[in-house]
């Protein structure tokens, strides 16, 4: 194609030049008005929007643009530029020329009639140099926006979270600095003010060194309205608005870009959580277990499993089958699933992975709901035919698979240990699962080391099918789990994921530790907005919106699992630390901000109260000191004041060893006064770090086995559990 | 005073006119032209230098700024623009007019003599208004600099650390970021290239999105002789070069401030190096020992003291002081440190603080190098006049004092307990000390409980004398000593410290804890440069300019202490990972991006002799992993040959526990290709992370034994201690 200026005024020019008005709301008739451009550049055979184009699809759904218009001759653009209003910018509009400001096609601030005459035919003669191919609209003649604070709004589509929007400052500084945040699209307004909070210079935004702060609600609304721009046209691949202008009078988006993508993303099967919900249940709390490929032979996986149902103390019925066996640890054996009498709930598998289909399909015949899949030897080895096959079998029967390439699961409830590994029966109310099997069995061999009580341990390997939000669904209404924490690697569906514990992480707390969030690779991204998104910022941000606890490392996931549940929810943000070692003081002070916790702003009369415990010498403020040679009464005194004073949410006890007091009377005292007063009905959470000889290890022991997270030789990692329960009761509502 | 236009033009206006060009290098006689200015200032009783001024020093140094004048009238004014080229900045000059642009006393971009003269007189007059009694010394006319980036460089005086040099870019946005980088005054030219590099936003000087990157050399010269002028003078308090503007030509200061202080700060005492090293051996390894409040009666300091003397095996002589008693605890006691016949090297308080003075002045008649203050009592309680007051006599007999207000101090090489606190044993070869007594308990129940070898624990309570840097200096010479960690919460004397550990650190690695990070206080601050600086900062880039390993929490004051003497110096930055569960693989990367360790990237001859080891679904490349079913000979096979081949320089080993490999076994393994490879000359850095039941605890406790920091159920801590050695490693120049 030569080029040539197309000789009529496109449908799309002569709109803009009419709605001139940005739209206030979202127009009632904007998804069809929207869907109409996207069918014309989808027949058009085209990925991306002309900016007329993009101005109607702003205007449909209440997105401030400037006002603008497309002229097909310098009389043209004298006349809209008149219309307008001056200064103007002008921009040639070609729907082959992506890189405008590359080609010579952008001129702003022009300022008069002549002026605009001029730049009309200085942009249509570059953009002919630029590219001799491409059609050539028209020059776009925009209103001249550019008083406020840049700033950038977009929308991604991740593979696995779907669409998400992202909010930053615009500018090569922030660009560099990557400080943007997203969300899940669509935003409720308050998810979209919390964007404005959620980026590191939101102090810009509020007005620095005397400037105006820029209009939060017309910031909010933009980024509301794409959110749902984005959310209701699942084609929009990639959307910018870049630069936004945010003045304190409003915020007009001065470009906009959107990419599309017209190929439909391969759907996943989401069953509904009454699905989830029924099939889990029988998974999770079966009576009645198959072991298929049990063995009497020491040394094979099914027998082990065999073992550790018996030893584990499981009292459902257990059904070994072995094509040969007639009898396996003193159970009868079946050649096949289809052979038992009785109702089956779940078939653990512990056979070669080129047996697995077939089996499959007979327990599919048989109406199992549940597969247990231990064997390896499908997509983690490259066998990805092997494990495509068993989800096709899986959705025929409607059967629900833990796995492939995993050491099972346990359900402590039940007895039941459907698992290769050892026998774990510390009950209690955590629910943990592991996509990876070594971290599964450091999740079993620190809840046995540490006496952590556990509802379930869950290996969720190859998540050919059921994955984190099955868990969580399960987990939801499971009365015997009170939190719930999780490693993975990925989310197969990160919506469903996100969805699922936005849900439930109202009710319990769900920690998780996110592996792999260095190993981003640079994805392919035509957006500004892309490019700033690095995937662990997204896991990042997302968690947050769905009230996630995010574990920075392993010890943490474990450390917030075995803590949080020991902890009453806190009523208040007002956390008072109370130490016998000013040192130790100052490093919990540290911890507290580290892990966002408000150290109370000490009343005087509270004050007064706390001096009257504590030696001359000793501060009361926040830190209370009450200095390192006191008896145990002081603890007593003031840890009692801290519990029984209502403005006081949270304690944190600092020990420090002394003859005095030693360790375990110190212990002691502390579980004593809890008591007291949990008789009284007052409940807070309360650390305790421990700072002396090995005596201490025995005393935080104690103490956490009575309802004081504890821990020697650490001023962080009490804190980090406090500070943990607070992140979880504010997602959660509760303060 | 009356505004007038003062009417002679003054030297810096005629002086600053001629020497337009900017000095190429540290002019000769630069100090004796700064000294004239500042004398100046200082006799006209001002805090702060004019533009003028400021050019003056800034053309003595070498500091590029731009070309300027000073004008008395509106005809001056348009001489001195066409002089300089047009567009000019005109601005204000009056000593008493600090904010210009809030005086109306600034206009940029003047462009012709009409606006030059017309400018002229609306400044006058502005300046006029806001402040009628101010002196108006003229109109500045200056070169207009604005291309390039905005940068700042200034100056401040840290109250512990003396002159800092600060850089970061210019504007709100960074301002709000707290984007800066300090480094102490003088910076060598490689330390002012680091702090370009040492910005979040460095990346935006090499030039981002295709713009050019900004002169370097330029800025680094700059930063240099800014840092030498605050050096060579004192006096000046605050320095801001802000905006600079650095382009891809050069670098120019558009603006600079200087803020003077003339009162003198109190020095405090320096011994030489020397004769730290001769005191700090006799306190540390005295042949005699005198404990002033020895005591029979059990629970008595005086008590303690003597039995951990006696029962932690000490064989030097012992001399209880007490008026009354004759013997104490089977040896010979006296009334007074005088009445000893023998010499005395140190002497053990544990007397009640009233008693402390008159005890001193005996000590110091008694010629005794080093006393040991335990009796709390002095500032920590407010009594300020008795710490003075035992300063004073210290200084008068040259006494080194350790404290008041400690638990003592361990030596264990001399077997010396000299502490209240229970005896410790285990000889090792970190030297450990806390400034508050509480973290010293834990440090000794953590040593204890982890069996760390320590050579010295050592309390610095108070500091009214010895400090870290005293510390420093002893340990840097003492053989029993390997690694030095510390935890402190204030450096009485940061510059000592840090010229100190620049030193120590090349030869041993120093690691500190330093608490109350985040109660930093609003500080005063009269410049941009004052108020960017938070206390927390200056402590990190010091730390790292020195050479110090930063611990983040008392746990990895702890971890490094204990971890990093067991590792030998890695040969260079390659890091390979070995693990048999793929879960840990990726948490062990994750830690290592954390840690600033660099996986190699495997060379295709190595992935192939790797691979030969492994299952072929195992996965060579970096993680190896080797999956987890595999033999023990699996392991060794590829841990020696991660061992054998020099490129690479370190291995973290991640083992998931299985039958076929159990943990013992696997320990055992490591420990014996360590030890062949050790008899061929091989040595490496190897750290473990052990995912298991709880049998890894037994055999990451014989891995650590024997020279192979390993963990159980951690992923973070093993790399956490490798990447801390390191950074020791890298600040030493070793690799």
């Amino acid at each position: 194609m030569n080029n040539t200026v197309v000789q009529e005024r496109s449908e799309a020019a002569n709109s803009s030049a009419q709605s001139a008005q940005v739209v206030p709301l979202h127009a009632p008739d904007a998804k069809r008005r929207v869907a109409e451009v996207f069918d014309r550049v989808k027949a058009e055979g085209r990925t991306s929007l002309t900016a007329p184009e993009g101005k109607l699809v702003c205007d449909a759904y209440g997105i401030a643009v400037p006002q603008e218009g497309v002229a097909k001759s310098a009389d043209d653009a004298a006349k809209l530029a008149s219309f307008i209003g001056y200064p103007v910018v002008l921009k040639i509009v070609s729907p082959e020329i992506l890189h405008k400001t590359e080609a010579g096609g952008v001129l702003v601030g022009v300022k008069s009639e002549d002026d605009v005459r001029a730049g009309f035919d200085t942009i249509i003669s570059n953009a002919k140099k630029y590219d001799p191919n491409a059609t050539l609209v028209g020059v776009q003649v925009q209103q001249m926006v550019g008083a406020g604070q840049e700033v950038i709004i977009g929308a991604v589509t991740d593979p696995s979270f779907g669409k998400l929007i992202a909010f930053g400052l615009g500018g090569v500084l922030v660009e560099v600095l990557k400080d943007v945040t997203f969300r899940l699209a669509p935003v409720t307004r308050d998810e979209a003010a919390s964007m404005l909070d959620g980026i590191q210079a939101a102090e810009v935004l509020r007005g620095v060194r005397g400037a105006e702060p820029v209009h939060r609600e017309a910031l909010i609304t933009l980024i509301e309205r794409v959110s749902r721009l984005v959310d209701d046209f699942p084609q929009i691949s990639e959307m910018d608005l870049n630069p936004v202008f945010a003045s304190p009078s409003g915020a007009v988006a001065a470009d906009v870009r959107i990419v599309m993508d017209f190929a439909p993303a391969e759907p996943r099967y989401r069953p509904t959580q009454e699905q989830i919900v029924t099939q889990m249940n029988r998974i999770m709390k079966p009576d009645a277990v198959a072991v298929i490929g049990a063995s009497n032979e020491d040394g094979k996986i099914g027998n082990s499993v065999m073992k550790n149902l018996i030893n584990g103390g499981y009292q459902g019925a257990i059904y070994p089958i072995h094509p040969k066996a007639d009898e396996i640890m003193g159970r009868k054996a079946y050649k096949s699933v289809k052979d038992v009498p009785g109702v089956i709930d779940v078939a653990v598998f512990a056979i070669p992975a080129k047996f697995v289909a077939h089996a499959l399909v007979e327990v599919g015949e048989k109406k199992i709901p549940g597969a247990v899949l231990i064997p390896s030897g499908f997509a983690e080895t490259g066998n990805h035919e092997g494990q495509d096959e068993i989800v096709k079998i899986a959705r025929q029967y409607d059967i629900r698979m833990m796995g492939p390439n995993i050491y099972g699961f346990y359900y402590t409830p039940k007895n039941l240990c459907a698992t290769f590994c050892t026998p774990y029966d510390v009950k209690g109310k955590a629910a943990l699962s592991s996509q990876s099997g070594g971290i599964g069995m450091a999740i079993i061999g620190f809840s046995r080391s540490a006496k952590m009580g556990v509802s379930a341990i869950v290996g969720l390997g190859n998540k050919s099918d059921i994955d984190e939000d099955d868990l969580l669904t399960f987990f939801e209404q499971d009365d015997n789990t009170e939190i719930i924490a999780q490693h993975c690697e990925d989310l197969k569906d990160g919506r469903a994921f996100a969805e699922a514990a936005k849900r439930v992480s109202k009710k319990k707390p769900v920690v998780v530790l996110k592996a792999g969030r260095t190993s981003l690779g640079a994805r392919a991204a035509s957006s500004h907005t892309g490019a700033l998104a690095g995937n662990d910022k997204i896991y990042e941000d997302v968690f947050q919106q769905c009230g996630v606890i995010r574990a920075r490392s392993l010890r943490d996931l474990l450390e917030f699992a075995r803590g949080i549940p020991k902890l009453p929810t806190p009523k208040g943000e007002n956390v008072v630390i109370i130490t016998g070692a000013g040192g130790s003081g100052v490093l919990l002070s540290d911890a507290c901000v580290d892990n966002g916790l408000s150290l109370m702003t000490m009343p005087d009369d509270l004050d007064a109260a706390f001096r009257k415990f504590i030696p001359p010498f000793g501060a009361a403020g926040n830190p209370v000191d009450i200095t390192g040679g006191e008896p145990p009464s002081t603890y007593k005194n003031t840890i009692r004041l801290g519990l029984e004073d209502d403005r006081i949410h949270s304690i944190i006890l600092g020990y420090w060893h002394t003859i005095i007091t030693p360790p375990m009377v110190f212990a002691k005292l502390v579980v004593e006064v809890k008591e007291e007063m949990k008789a009284l009905g007052i409940e807070k959470p309360i650390v305790a770090s421990l700072a002396g000889d090995v005596q201490v290890e025995e005393a935080a022991e104690y103490l956490y086995e009575h309802g004081v997270p504890a821990y020697a030789y650490s001023t962080e990692l009490p804190v980090a559990v406090l500070g943990a329960k607070y992140k979880w009761a504010r997602g959660a509502g509760q303060i």
